[in-house]
């Protein structure tokens, strides 16, 4: 087990350690949640005040081009192209993550006609399921197909029209291998949609490299873009060109200006647009991911993997027996959280956070 | 013509005069553009700055019940509900105008299984018409019919399953007279969706005294919500048992903290929730609903028509045949705005604009 010592020294040579002073935490906290709500950037103050002061409060209308408030979600969206393997024309920031998954679970589904399942991993987030069976409800051609997430290759079978899945379990901390599965599923003829909620901003991810779908994921957990911020979608190059949009919106129309009565879709990811996003959130989450790419990818990676098998050592020492390690011991197939089961958990948990530890 | 001097002494006079300060404009500028975009209330920079630094700032994860943040979308709608003539439980403030259009044209369409089309007015935005047709083209059942503004009454008839149009024309502020449409709708047995963006907070609505469906509207108009505010959504009482929401959401869902994998809707209203709106753009929208419930919205249409009355008369007498009046000279079928025609009208916009007045 390291000793303190130690720690204190990788604390002094850590090369993110500057980034510390960037982040607006209380006095006395330590901040362990921000899988569930980021911690908050000190520039996303300034911003927003220069937006309300001087986007909104004095330049009004003109801001949609003056201060680039249309490009939103195609400049956001390619600074989480650089975070995700993808390149700047494959993302777009809008909407949220559950109408994002519809519409990648919809494109999926209209690219394999001839198939009627939607395979889910059992343990993916509920709200992803909910929007997957909701499709499925009302597509006479489609049904759900829940598996165990170690189950997963080898349920993608030839019924099997996409995959769906989130890559970091959000309970355990599971890591999901996206190359592989990303293989597995195409050699069945299947497509694979990415849930990157617990990944995106976490660890480097790469969805070109794996030869990815479709992907989604939030602003609000690892890339601080604050509460309920702006969720992102993404397309492989190579599928945009074949999307009927469910959910046709004003930008997203080949010529939004021309006010036409009938639908014609953007070239590209544009067309994924459905509505734009609030601009105060737009530009919250501007700064985290300005921090995240400061920061870079492989770095935080590389820390965070230190942090969490040191902490896994030091509570195996300190508290033999205590807790089961719900997350893999593998550093590859594990997110940035470690997960430790307790039947009293949920009192350990609320103090801690009576002793400033918000876990 | 009412003399200068008749106007100053109605502005002094006003009882809503002190409500100019409360918004902050720049200098110099008359703006009339809040058809597009609200004007941005004073207290919004100060009450964003109190979300940043103490809600998410200090009070973290602890927001979602201390500061209220998992009640916006219930405690905004009764907000909403107040000026449009709803109940506190019929109206959400979520998601974007086309999300919450997508769900109430899918509801009405779910509830007419043996009709098929979409009557739609003409003259509605083109996103309304975009997600119409949208959804129509993946119900096998389903067609969009379109026909102009003044004929929509006429044109329904027993294959009509939903009517959608905007009530007021955001070209020409064409009202529609809410109740005679409703009514006409019902007789035939249809369901009518009424898109309140350009409406609510410019006149005051009875969606229940009119015996209506379904609505959904706009944050960033004429209630001051900021760039992209949230935007709103209406189901009459009687209908929300029948709903089985096409978008499932986590917190639309009986018990989202069950984290069950299969979807049962919560009762009433709550299950049209799909996602959580930003909480920066929730608590913007706020400020400017409070406005608007202070201000009142019947003596805000009393000075609207005053104002647009006054415009009008002054408009005929010192530019005579200088312009096509396309809002309608009946108060009671004119929305708030005043849009006069002219072939060099864009010229003379830009003109207007150089000279501070942005229209």
């Amino acid at each position: 087990m390291p000793s303190r010592a130690d720690l204190e020294s990788l604390d002094r040579a850590d090369p993110l350690a500057r980034f510390r002073d960037l982040f607006a935490l209380p006095e006395g906290v330590i901040y362990l949640d921000g899988n569930s709500l980021g911690a908050q950037p000190r520039q996303t103050a300034a911003r927003l005040a220069e937006v309300v002061e001087r986007e909104w409060g004095r330049d009004l209308i003109t801001s949609w081009n003056r201060n680039g408030w249309i490009d939103y979600p195609a400049r956001l969206g390619g600074k989480v192209a650089r975070l995700i393997g993808a390149d700047a024309d494959e993302v777009l920031v809008c909407d949220t993550t559950s109408i994002n998954l519809f519409k990648a679970l919809t494109a999926a589904l209209d690219q394999r006609p001839d198939r009627r399942v939607i395979l889910a991993d059992r343990a993916n987030f509920p709200s992803d399921l909910y929007i997957a069976e909701g499709l499925a409800r009302r597509r006479p051609d489609a049904t759900v197909r829940l598996v165990e997430e170690t189950e997963l290759a080898g349920a993608i079978d030839d019924s099997v029209a996409v995959v769906t899945l989130t890559q970091v379990n959000y309970k355990t901390g599971y890591l999901h291998d996206m190359a592989a599965l990303t293989r597995a599923a195409h050699e069945a003829g299947a497509l694979v949609v990415w849930d990157l909620a617990h990944s995106a901003g976490a660890l480097p991810i790469d969805l070109n490299g794996a030869g990815a779908d479709y992907a989604v994921g939030c602003g609000y957990k690892y890339l601080n873009g604050g509460p309920c911020a702006p969720a992102f979608l993404y397309v492989a190059r190579r599928h945009q060109a074949k999307i009927d949009p469910p959910l046709p919106g004003w930008l997203g129309h080949a010529e939004p200006f021309a006010f036409d009565t009938d639908y014609r879709p953007a070239e590209g990811m544009r067309r994924n647009l459905c509505s734009m996003p609030s601009i105060l959130a737009s530009a919250a989450l501007e700064v985290g991911l300005d921090l995240m790419l400061d920061a870079g990818i492989y770095a935080l990676r590389t820390k965070s993997l230190a942090l969490t098998e040191t902490f896994i050592r030091v509570v195996e020492r300190r508290c033999p027996g205590l807790f089961d390690l719900a997350t893999p011991r593998d550093p590859a197939r594990r997110g940035s959280q470690v997960s430790l089961r307790h039947p009293e958990g949920y009192a350990i948990v609320q103090a801690l956070i009576a002793r400033g530890v918000i876990g």
